[in-house]
This record gives C-alpha cells, structure tokens and sequence, in this order.
C-alpha cells in the first residue's frame, strides 16, 4: 500500500467544490480589477532564489540536481518567476498587471494553515512606483476577501520598509537587515529577550524605547503623526503622509480596517517600501495574505530596474478561516439532472436525451446501473440533483417522458421531442 | 542574467486567455456530464510507478531523493494517483466519476507538442464495468472537443486489449507484452522492420499475416465482423460485439467518428479492455487524447480491485490543433471600463465609481498614469475596453459623469450618482 508524500493532500470533490468557487472569485477579482493572468512554469533554477528570498527560504526548498546537471527547484515563491518573465519581454506597456495562481512548495514541518503544497493567490503591479499602484494591490486582496464573504472578520496592518529604516537608524542600529529579521520575530519573542536582543544591537539603551514604544500597537493610519517626535517627523514627513494617503486610497476599494503595525516588516529580503499582512480579527490563524513594494528585484534578478508592488494569498489559511465562518460551503450543481434507465435497452435513448440537455447546458448523470428504480431514485436525491427523468421500455414505445422536480415534488409529462418545453413547464410550476 | 528552465514555459496573457477559456471548457463539460474535480498532490513516492507504468516512463521521470530520504517524483501522470486517492477511500458510492486538471512533468527531450510540463485534463470511471462507463469516457473526451469548435477535425481510433491478446495468441505469439510494445511502436517502424521483428516473435509466417493485414487500416466498427476468419470471429464474438456496441453509444454523445485501428494498444502497461486515441484529420500532431479501461491498477497499488476507465488529455497538442483552427481566440473581457483621470486629485472619486462598477461586476482599470488625456485614451482603446469614463475636475466639481461605447462611439451624459442608469443608457443606444 502506497501513502501520499506527509505535508502534501488530496482533495476529494466535497473540498474541491468549495476551493474552486475560492479560486474562481480570486480570477474574478483580479479581472475585475484589470489584471491579466499568466502562468509561470512549477521549477525554476535555485540561483533565482539566491539574490534576495533569504537563507531561511533556501534551506526550505524542495531542490535537486537534474539529469543534466542543473540544480533545480520547485517554485517556493511567484515573485521571482514572474520578475524573471517580466523583464525577459521588453515590449509591454507599463503599467503591467498580473495575476497568476500557481502551485508553490515548502520543505517544512507541516502545521495548521501550512502544508508542503500550496496554491497561491499572487498578483503585482509593474512600472508604476505611485501610491496608486500600492493601494490597488492592497484593494485587490481585501476585495477578494469581501467576495468571499469576510468583510469585517479580517484586518490589514501595514509599515514601510523606508520608514522603519529612519526609525531604525535614528535610534542607532547601522545593521539594518540584521534589525528587520530581529523585528520579524518581535511576536515569536518574549518582551524581555526581544529588548535585551534590541538593546545589544542598538547600543544606546534610551533611545531604542522610540521603536519599543511604536511596537506591537495598531496605530490608527490617521494618527501616526502623534507617535513620532517632532523632528523626526519633520524629517519623515513625505513617507509617513504616503501612508496615510495609502490608507485613504484603500478605504476608496474596501471597507477593511487598515492600521499601522511597526512589527511587520516581512521575511522576505527584497522589500523596499510599503509592507502589508492580513489578518483575521481573532488572531487564530497566520496571516491571510501578505506583500509590499520591491523596486530593486528586477535589478538583482535581471540587471532591469522595474517598480514593483504585490502581494500572495495562500490557500490553506484562506480554507481554515472561510471554514471558521461557515462558508465553505459546497454549491449545488444549478441544472441537474438524473436520468434513471429500466433495462440496457433504453440507455441509447437515455444518451440521446442526455446529449440534448448538455447541449442546453444542463449537467446530466445517466444512471446506468440496472438498479432498481427506487434506488436509482434514492442515489438521485443523494446527489441532490434539481430533476430527475425516467427512461423505461413504455416511456420509449409511447414516446413520452415524465420530468419531476425534485425540491418542489411537482412534475410534467410530455412528447419526448418537445424536451425544452417540458423543462420550461416544470421550472415555471416551481413555487 | 537567470534564464527559464529549459522545456519550461511561461505563459503570457495573449496565451493565458486562451487558455484559461480552454481549461474552463474541460471543467464546464466534466461537469456537464456529472463528473466532480479533485486534486491530486504534485509528489508520489516513485514506487507508485513502479507498480506497472512501464521501465520508460521511470527513466522520464522528476524524481529525487528528499531531504528525508524518501525517492520521491513530480508526477509524470495523473492515473495512479487517482487510484491511490479512491481506494484509500471505504466510504465512496460507486459508480465514482472524477476528473481533474493537474499539472505533470516529463525529463524528456522537448518537441512540438510536448514540454517538460504540462497541464492534462483526466477523467475516469470507477466501479463500473459497463461498455456504457466505456462509452461516457469516450463521449466526455470528445464533447469537450467539440465544446471546443474542433467538431469533424478529429477521429477516435479504438482498440481492445482483450481482442489483442486473442489475435496475438491466435497467431502463435506467447510473449503478449513483447507484442503489445511492439504493435505500440508499428507507426515508428518501417514495414519491413516491423515485419521482421513480428516474424521473430510469433515464428509461424503465414499466421501472422491476419494481424498484418489488419494494422494500420482504420477499420468502421459494423464491418469490425467481416475482417476476422470465421473461427476467430466466433470465439471472440462477445468482445467484437461490445467494442460495436460501445461504438453505437458514444454516437449518441458525439459526432466524433469512430474507427477500429489494430495499431492502437497504448504505451502503458495498465490497460485491460477498451484502449483509444483521439487525432486530428491531418494527422500532423501526436494524439489528443488516450485512455482505456485499466481494471487491474487497484489491486496492483493498493490490493483493492476496483473497475476503472478513465483518458488524459494534455494542453500542448490540443494547444496547436486550435491555433491551427483559428479557435485559440483571445476572448474580449464582457463589460469593461476604462477611468481616465485629470490630476491626482481625481482618483478618489475615480476610486470609489470604480469600486460600484466592480461591485455590479465590470472590470475596471484606473489610469492613474497622469500622462495626456489622448494618451490615456490611446490606451484604453489599445486595451479594447467596452467603455470610458473620463474624471477631471470639472466633472468632480459638476458631479457629472461622461461614458463612452467606444464600439459605437455613442456616449451618455449624467449625475455620477446616477451610475446604473447612465450605463443602461449607453448599453440601449448600441447598435
């Protein structure tokens, strides 16, 4: 007996319904907002993933070296690949926006809301390095959410990596990346050793109580000013009034809550401005989605300077927390039908029916089992199924056909031949 | 400069449209013909194929050991997967109809028509022995092509492995899985080698003419009788006949013309009744589709016997027989709107019409470029958007809003918060 890989799943039709409809309203937003899908291939070469993704993502790849050689990844990020696509065309016209949903893979110790296989939601914006551009990103993620039905049950805490920059040397720390990954793990810390691991880096032990006092505080986009010292404010002036402008933006595309958090910075190396994670209000689950801007990969992965905004939305904390508010439903099939057949003879008869009603656009299960009509009947309500239809020898010789509706119990008789008539009169019996 | 692996493909928007459309029509007729998706994971253990997949495909595969010491693969094919997920399954009612669109890949050398990766549309039938599971495969794998526009461009040429292995013992050949591959590779071999290596096989010359008579003719079913000796035909008349019958049925689901080609056998080693393959007319690409019935491959993986029939059909092929039908068509987006926008200050208010126009279900992109109004325009148009709003001051301040058909060139004046009307407006002076 043969197991599936651990970390990886299989997803039976009663998940996959739900997650199709979720993919689907991703594809649906995203077109609503103007981005063209692409697709980007599943394997990569490992050095695209050197430049900038971080030693923490390499170590965590499903990586080989092939026949031929070359070491080889499966994708553990979009970005990169999509980077690589975007500046290998030098013909298109900026801004671009794309969107794709491809399989990622992380060699990680499975967890809630984490697997070693995953769908990802990821879109960008290309060529443009305005306020706009980030406030349509962060619009698209939260609207798809809203269409899924979780307007209100998540929040969107944002930060900029240029601001967090200033703070960070302002309060005296030079090694700003060794400052970022310290932030990063500001929630997996306890207060005392992310201080003590704070005050070792930035020396002077008075001022880093600027940035303790900024942490782990939801700050109203609208008041920020008031949490920073005058000069430094002064200073900052135009980042901080991006932000709160982005934030004006946003609130033109959503209705989700948007606030400043100093804590997120996000793992990833090749952030360069606004950063961004959702989250849902309870604070059970990982972040929902999470980006930023990353004007300088291109440059690395590619020697092109390319503006560059996005964010992915993974599919597995999506499922935990549509399942917490009871919408992961499945959706019934609209238009079935069910054919019962009595005896092998009338099955060609069944098929030329059913053929008639695919070509309406109506889903048809021929049931071909020579089971007797009461469980034909049962499996047919099992699958709840809007009509059924019973071919039988007498049906056949006098050419009728009897559809019955199966929410409303009503049903109409009729010529076989008159079928679309037939459909037309039950649906408009229904009550 | 990091190159894209080779054999790997990105896809751009101009093919994504395409695509996704193509992709959307496999998943719309499964479900019209009452079969659920699901999702296999991307990794099996490599001894899943080890099974029964045949020595070639093992040396084709992606496979590596993982950092656990596991010999893993990226799934070459879709089947066993599938039969792993089903009988891990107890509770499932049969007839079990599913169908998924997973990606696969191949270490093979790239050529037309086949890369390294792939995406494939399967489908399959458990716990139904029944010609009439045979023939809702079939009618499936054809009614998504002419679902497609590629009715009457295609043939489906069926075979059985069961008659096979009759006509191979008939003529004095023992060794069923040397003639199997050896008929598998009749297209590839010059008459005479194939001749040859027959006569080296089956020893008696004179039998085997009967098999070679019938290769490469493609044979219609209701003659199928006429082509075998009197004896043969009489021994084997329940196989012949249900290979007839199975005929008459998929005519009722498809137009597709059907043949009997001897030279159909399939390259795995699985199968164990009916075997086919869907090719274009002009008979310039490799085969569309192929499937059969594979009884035995539960009980090989899984020591549960489970009846099976089930086809792939890959996105590469199909891919180039559209293009050459014209039918790979970039498909318009239904209703969408342009904003073009006068100075920053207007992209607010852009924002928020922007936000009503998604939520009734349009597209929409916002210009926030700030580049020339005629250039804005130009864009739009290059875009081939339904429609364009242009937001100035002016129209800011006068609350009015313009909408342009840009089809028909009509366009309709109004109070923005009119939205809905103005836009019934404009759609009714179309043309």
């Amino acid at each position: 007996m043969i197991e599936r890989v651990r970390g990886f799943r299989d997803s039976y039709p009663e998940d996959m319904l739900p997650r199709q409809k979720m993919f689907d309203v991703m594809r649906e937003t995203a077109t609503q907002f103007y981005f063209s899908q692409i697709e980007i291939p599943s394997l990569e070469y490992l050095d695209l993933y050197r430049v900038k993704s971080g030693e923490e993502l390499l170590t965590q790849t499903f990586s080989f070296t092939d026949k031929g050689g070359r070491e080889l990844t499966m994708i553990p990020e979009a970005t990169p690949s999509v980077v690589r696509m975007l500046t290998s065309r030098k013909d298109l016209k900026k801004p671009v926006k794309w969107f794709c949903l491809p399989k990622l893979w992380r060699y990680e110790e499975p967890q809630s809301g984490r697997s070693r296989e995953h769908t990802q939601f990821n879109a960008d914006i290309f060529g443009d390095s305005s306020m706009f551009a980030d406030a349509e990103i962060i619009g698209l993620a939260c609207s798809t959410l809203d269409k899924l039905g979780l307007s209100g049950k998540y929040k969107v805490r944002i930060n900029d990596r240029m601001l967090m920059e200033k703070i960070l040397r302002d309060i005296g720390i030079s090694n700003i990346a060794r400052g970022y990954s310290l932030i990063d793990h500001y929630r997996k810390l306890s207060a005392d050793d992310f201080k003590s691991q704070l005050l070792e880096l930035c020396k002077e032990s008075e001022k880093a109580d600027f940035l303790l006092q900024l942490l782990g505080k939801e700050i109203k986009l609208d008041q920020l000013d008031t949490k920073f010292p005058e000069q430094f404010k002064r200073e900052n002036e135009e980042i901080v009034s991006r932000l709160k402008n982005t934030g004006i933006l946003v609130s033109k595309l959503t209705s989700a809550e948007l606030v400043y958090d100093a804590s997120v910075v996000r793992g990833l190396g090749y952030y360069t401005g606004i950063v961004f994670e959702g989250f849902d209000r309870a604070g059970e689950f990982r972040s929902i989605f999470g980006g930023g801007r990353y004007d300088n990969l291109g440059q690395l992965i590619a020697d092109t300077p390319i503006e560059a905004v996005g964010f992915g939305m993974g599919d597995a904390v999506l499922e935990l927390l549509l399942k917490k508010n009871n919408l992961w439903n499945l959706t019934t099939r609209a238009g079935s039908f069910a054919m019962c057949t009595v005896g092998n003879e009338t099955i060609i008869t069944a098929y030329e029916l059913a053929t008639k009603l695919r070509q309406l656009g109506y889903a048809v299960n021929v049931d071909t089992s020579q089971a007797s009509l009461s469980n034909q009947l049962k499996k047919a309500a099992a699958n709840s199924v809007n009509y059924t239809i019973i071919i039988g020898p007498k049906e056949i010789k006098d050419n009728v056909l009897t559809i019955r509706d199966m929410n409303s119990g009503t049903q109409v008789t009729g010529r076989m031949d008159d079928l679309e008539k037939l459909i037309e009169s039950v649906s408009s019996k229904q009550i």
